[in-house]
């Protein structure tokens, strides 16, 4: 059985939805059902439903979007940073592994080099570069409070890959996946997809960024479970990077909502008009999914699919 | 009706004896009471007490020491960072100002000039800053969530001081005070006591820093609420700055534990033998409170006094 926490979420109907069809035995919870902020609480609800596996796709995000969460900072605190650490516990006590549905939006830019960021890399858009949204600052430190540290290579665990392993746990590491999500989008008109959102936003602010398609990202990451993969952090994003301005002709050369959008000049105008808070605009190195076997789709043929299968709200 | 949460640690128990002895009337609250890490909990139980005032007791030290915190990363941040917003937005729904006892281990060291860190002084031991414990980056989150930003002056926010004043609410500002302890000691021995702690380690660090009389520090802290002082942030420390020699002099010669303490050679020393995480050395500048017409004793006059009327436990 399958314990998906945050299951009402936009990500957490995703996995509902896939692990349905993937007839998949789960258990949605609500925190209406199961106080899981709790440890000992969890600790006895995943006792008793026999949990092979806890997913935690449970977060706060803020709404309508991430400038939210400056006026929310302790419930942004608990959904990101506190949770996880209550997951990682309760998991621990009762020997049961889970993957936590992190965020790419805990970097910024690329590598020196100029690619994307590895999942050996510390965060540069966190607290702790003093460079962040309140939210990603959160996100960072959940990391952290699931015991990878900042700058570790967590691929080391001794899981063996495979279908059908046994894990293997090891007293005091880390029991689990650390996904990385990066700007959900998907077929499915809805305020949270990154295409809705550009189609319905005033200005745009252009700018580089890895992606993920949002039901590629929840069959990869179920994928790491059920291959064995080695536990850590992965980075879920669609291959390749894009500009906004490359999202934005895909839309209009789509013919799902042609018109003129309107860019802001550059950052430092939509920090003024439109922004509290930085956002963070990153690439993401997607190779180390691809070595364990999880293949997604290229990021422009993944939004060209999406948006040939448009399905407005 | 003062409302003391955390009233069963080492502070808040210090916080029971005074406003006992002060004839306040005040309910000490424990978790297995009131669900306080709840928003809606602890504004209805404000509401049905009558509360006037909340001081925050409560928080997440580690122990036997900080290093504790490095391994119980989440119950430090909720203990920490998360509640103290949970107390902050409570109290606002029933508009109850609030006293939230912080740390001034969120600094290091002195300002570049040799003088003691202000009120309006960024945290330098923080994650913002990526040199801190666990526990100081939580504290130092804990404030920033209180809605004082990092290097706000406070001290203006329209609350009129003198004895009796109404409080003045401003919409979306903070409405309390954050007050700063640092490293208590008293005349009791106890495990928390600082001068108890120097009596029994093996081996000391010498240090400059701040300390706050743990009796003084409650005594002031209550006075900030009788006087109507204005909001905002307080060290609340003794006057003055010691050295761990000086403190270790000061025993010697009352005779409470006359034996020869060994130091360590340096910080390194201590990091490499003694500790997993670094330790906040500071100092911290009084004026504000003193302004605001709360007096400390000196603190070389504090610590003879409590080795002058020193209690075994």
């Amino acid at each position: 059985m399958v314990i998906l926490l945050g299951a009402s979420g936009y990500v957490g109907q995703a996995y509902a939805r896939y692990l349905s069809a993937e007839n998949i035995a789960f258990a949605g919870v609500s925190r209406r059902d199961v106080d899981y902020g709790r440890v000992d609480v969890l600790a006895d609800f995943l006792g008793a439903a026999r949990a092979e596996f806890v997913i935690n796709a449970a977060g706060y995000t803020g709404k309508p979007n991430v400038d939210a969460c400056e006026a929310h900072r302790a419930e942004c605190l608990r959904g990101n940073a506190v949770l996880p650490g209550v997951v990682r516990e309760a998991c621990a006590r009762v020997r049961v592994p889970w993957g936590h549905v992190s965020s790419g939006c805990i970097f910024s830019g690329t590598r020196p080099d100029g690619s994307g960021f590895r999942e050996t890399d510390a965060p540069n858009f966190s607290f702790r570069k003093n460079l962040c949204s309140f939210y990603s600052g959160a996100k960072a430190l959940g990391e952290e409070v699931l015991g990878y540290g900042e700058a570790v290579d967590a691929t080391v665990d001794g899981a063996e890959a495979g279908g059908g392993a046994r894990w293997v746990f090891r007293e005091g590491e880390p029991e689990g996946f650390i996904w990385r999500l990066r700007i959900p989008f998907e077929n499915v008109e809805s305020p949270r997809n990154y295409l809705a959102k550009l189609m319905c936003y005033k200005l745009l602010l252009d700018a580089e960024n890895s992606l993920s398609q949002l039901h590629e990202f929840v069959r990869a990451t179920v994928e790491c479970w059920r291959r064995r993969a080695p536990f850590g952090i992965y980075n879920v994003t669609n291959p390749g990077r894009v500009t906004t301005r490359e999202v934005v002709d895909l839309i209009v050369r789509s013919g799902v909502c042609p018109k003129e959008y309107v860019f802001f000049k550059d950052e430092a105008e939509f920090m003024h008009l439109a922004a509290k808070t930085p956002r963070s605009n990153c690439v993401l190195d997607t190779s180390k999914l691809r070595h364990a076997g999880i293949a997604m789709t290229e990021v422009h043929d993944a939004l060209a699919q999406a948006l040939r299968h448009w399905v407005r709200a």
